[in-house]
């Protein structure tokens, strides 16, 4: 199996570095291809924007999805992005690892997301969700979270965790295609003993040696939602 | 009334952008203060890591939350990183124009909430939502989004747009006592015409001129949800 490994954490001795390099050597062991994004060793550059392009196919105004389709269609993107969309569309599993910031992920992941994601690539052309681009691929949240599971639920402050990562599950790697295996989280992981860190590695070395027999939970599908704007003058494909 | 105005888009005559400007002038217009930080002129770095401070509380390891309260508590802040808080410190309503991308902000917005809302600054100490160290302050989303609002609701595809926007709005700016106006969402406005355009802007405008005596709902509050871990070995606060 084919996984990539993007990590975004600046300091590499955090616990969310080792779940990083914990899913490094155990994957690696068992003999699968692994690569690697570490987005903050690596400088990744999360701003979006004319220097994602080699050339502008509209030099007087910047239309993000615009310079993206020309980028797909004529090589066009600069090599460290066209790296980055080379590792993911070589994949069969991106892991993402990452710690929770504000509900979401650290700009420096929202940026890949922004910039690697490019039009034409991982969705357009009407495709997406189950006719996505990136269809048959998997990934999976490994997450470190600063408050414990209890101040996630849908009855207290900070709700219900699966609502919080929705934009990340549904509204960018199920809408490219790919199915998400539920996430792995490290609730309050900065408050931990060093026997507690203990445990959750190697909670998260038995679920990564698990991963590629896996089934993730059937992903967000087009065609169990009705929509609409079908055949109406209003309908237009993304 | 004192307004800051955050613009992220990359593009200076983009719809985004003229929801941005025609913030400014209306607000101005009506004798209000009016600060902006417009991201990607500014050159806004998104990035938050060490370089976000004068000097390291802590050499060797690189938490980011003990850092910001060191630089809370020593002025250690570098300048551009103290010139937006002392901005978002001053005002009292902040208006973010921002595309929706991928469910949510692109990566140099990410990055100024992430670096910007600084432990110390903007929540710890147990201070958050209701007690949050912003309190009294409001915050409104200005967003063009690709899709028409048809495709966000409960049933269809993508989901209830107050589903997306929660990260944001809950996680966010709630979470260090902002309350929330509704948002402006320009739907689907890269699809518009020019008239149609000009009908948006000026529903905007009619926004904008109502805003300072429109009263955001309540935002969400600790007290109103039960705290399991209240009184226990593992209770903390933020």
């Amino acid at each position: 199996m084919k996984v990539l490994l993007v990590v975004a954490h600046p300091e590499p001795r955090s616990f969310c570095s080792a779940l990083h390099n914990t899913a490094a050597a155990v994957i690696r062991a068992e003999g699968h291809e692994v690569s690697v994004s570490d987005l903050y060793a690596d400088g990744f550059d999360p701003v979006g924007d004319r220097r994602d392009f080699r050339a502008a196919a509209d030099p007087n105004f910047f239309k993000y999805q615009k310079e993206q389709l020309a980028a797909v269609a004529n090589d066009g993107f600069t090599s460290d992005l066209a790296a980055e969309i080379e590792k993911l569309s070589r994949c069969e599993l991106a892991i993402f690892c990452f710690p929770l910031w504000w509900f979401g992920v650290p700009a420096i992941l929202k940026g890949w997301f922004d910039r690697v994601l490019a039009m034409g690539f991982a969705y357009g052309g009407g495709r997406w969700f189950e006719t996505g681009p990136l269809l048959g691929r998997r990934a999976l949240l490994a997450i470190t979270a600063g408050a414990p599971h209890e101040r996630y639920t849908e009855r207290t402050i900070l709700g219900d965790i699966e609502h919080v990562l929705y934009p990340i599950h549904i509204g960018v790697l199920n809408l490219v295609g790919m199915a998400m295996h539920a996430p792995f989280i490290a609730w309050a992981s900065a408050r931990r003993s060093a026997d507690e860190r203990a445990v959750l590695l190697a909670e998260w070395r038995g679920r990564l040696a698990a991963l590629p027999n896996e089934c993730p939970p059937p992903m967000r599908r087009v065609a169990d939602h009705p929509d609409p704007l079908a055949g109406t003058a209003g309908a237009y494909r993304l």
